[in-house]
């Protein structure tokens, strides 16, 4: 198996404690030749959802290598624990959902393993240390992965349900998926920006009320203060305040169901 | 041209989000030699002034390399792009007056180069990863700037406005212009610790209030809780509270007027 | 002296503003062939004691080298600077009890040096930019310790008082320590799991109030939204929330006592 150099890494641990260091340090002490992108650890505690969403994301830019993932709120039971491979890549991660997007983001599962022969975890709560991280550094240095444990078939991978997306002829049912710094709201509906001209007035209904938007390819497409929906760098409905936040301006966050209407 | 080794990395992309991990992993793919210094992806959104007093203040502790910001609320638009030489470095963000204030920090504009030589971005609201990055990446490769685009004259890059400070023989007004994570609040009056004396007594007012501080050399010359006015390690008259928030304390934040009065 | 590859590297600086960058900025220009690992730069403000504990949770897996540590209200005082040597490591920071633990969890202290040699600083606020960052990164290039400044005992470092902790038959008492991202309350008691059968019910007492928590190996041995007192990653007995944050369920912070009675 060839060496990776690159191992992304993606978790909901947050910068509050050390978690984050901890798993760098490990990865250091294992494969310390392996440079680590911190791709994101702020993703909502627990929410495997929006884990998966940020890595599959992020997947497609990212130099091909090894992809740690961890949002486990099932650290320490019987969840299965995998390396999955995709592209040129591996990810591993718990077998909850989360890293399935991310492979097809990829080009698909090329084959899947569990970590069961991986040595106990010291302990039960923190598996990004003493299971992911340790693997994600053996992989680095070039370990086969049929070393890991059995091959189990893709089919067996833990699938989040689809998102729910409805669309008639006049509006477009979705959810807010994830909130950015900016307050972007971003929906689970993909988007078409060649069917959404410049300046049109839509209305978007959620939680009981309705506001005025106007589709922009940007934000400065709207004056400061104007609600935007737009299509996302990612390719999804998002709408925005130029100059401002819709998620404080709209009072809403992911889970939010919303419509659009024309 | 010689390649460069560091790109310096400033956004206000913040890190509930993958943006500033897709930069990483767009730059490691086309220049996987560079590494990246995160300097703040913190500058409060869209705010151009306050990125560009944080870029500033941090470019000469920086090594010579490319320093890539962005901070970027006209993104989409017609707003120019821009790579502007200084020192040994080269500055690559939007035309907004983000880069100036850091590129006069090193030493002044050498020569500027707009980006429109780039292939055209795939989305309107991610410049970052579609123009910034992959532009700063092909630098730090060593790409001529004559490449990108255009050389412009320096007198054509947008300028922000001077921070307003009023001096009088009693007192100095300024605004507050950042605030850490410690809550001291730095002001936009560059400091002269040599005229004030350690321990006397001076008059804050701001917004119809007023309040005592004294001078000190660090925030435990005055005592715990109590106010302190000093010069930052920025250069700056800067206002704390011994262990605790000045920020909470008085209650305000960036773009506040300030009074100091002996 | 051998070089150093890793600094490790953690503050109460936040991330809202450029101090962190600023240090990486000094390492990269001195020893350009550091490599830094963030093991958590949001120590709360000032908290020394959070940041010692932080560090030693964080100490053993992290690679030998350099620990740079900043957590320093005392900063531009007459309080020491110091290099600590413990392990194959050496600790760089405040003499003010923020090493210590880190150093003991290393195999303990092996020798103190004053960092009186090092030239005078420029600010009387950020040593972590004007002294600490310069010294790591001079002993990463493979500075002998003994050219830092005086050779004082171990005895002379200052130590945090140990934290409070009481044991009775029926109860043991003790206080939060630390909150992670997740909301779980990190005590000051050391756990013993094999003395805490999984399943039995506890009470909590905490600031007139009591509460039923259940003690489980891991949050999933309780239902999501019920109280899990388990031994943590790193040894201490801790209260958390299955899906949930225990912090916000049960309004408490870092300081609070906290009674565990079977």
């Amino acid at each position: 198996m060839p060496r990776h150099e690159w191992i992304s890494f993606l978790t909901d641990y947050g910068h509050d404690d050390v978690y984050v260091g901890v798993c760098h340090g490990v990865i250091a002490r294992t494969a310390p030749h392996a440079r680590i992108i911190d791709v994101c650890h702020n993703v909502p505690p627990g929410s495997v959802s929006a884990g998966a969403r940020l890595l599959a994301k992020a997947a497609p830019y990212l130099p091909p290598g090894v992809l740690l993932a961890v949002v486990d709120p099932g650290v320490g039971t019987d969840r299965r624990a995998v390396a999955v491979l995709a592209g040129e890549s591996v990810l591993v991660g718990p077998d909850n959902g989360l890293l399935v997007p991310a492979a097809e983001a990829l080009g698909g599962v090329r084959g899947v393993f569990t970590l069961t022969g991986h040595k106990p975890p010291t302990s039960a709560t923190f598996h990004g240390r003493d299971v992911f991280a340790p693997v994600a550094a053996e992989l680095a240095l070039g370990l086969d992965p049929t070393l890991l444990g059995p091959v189990v078939s893709a089919d067996s991978l833990v699938r989040l349900p689809k998102p729910r997306v409805q669309v008639t002829k006049e509006a477009i049912t979705g959810e807010v998926a994830l909130v950015d710094t900016f307050g972007n709201l971003q929906t689970t509906v993909v988007g078409d920006a060649s069917a959404m001209p410049v300046g049109a007035r839509v209305m978007l209904m959620f939680g009981g009320r309705r506001r005025v938007a106007y589709v922009g390819r940007t934000f400065a497409d709207v004056s400061a203060g104007k609600l935007v929906l737009y299509v996302d760098s990612a390719g999804y409905l998002a709408v925005a305040v130029n100059q401002g936040s819709a998620a404080q301006k709209l009072g809403v966050g992911p889970g939010t169901e919303i419509t659009i209407r024309r």
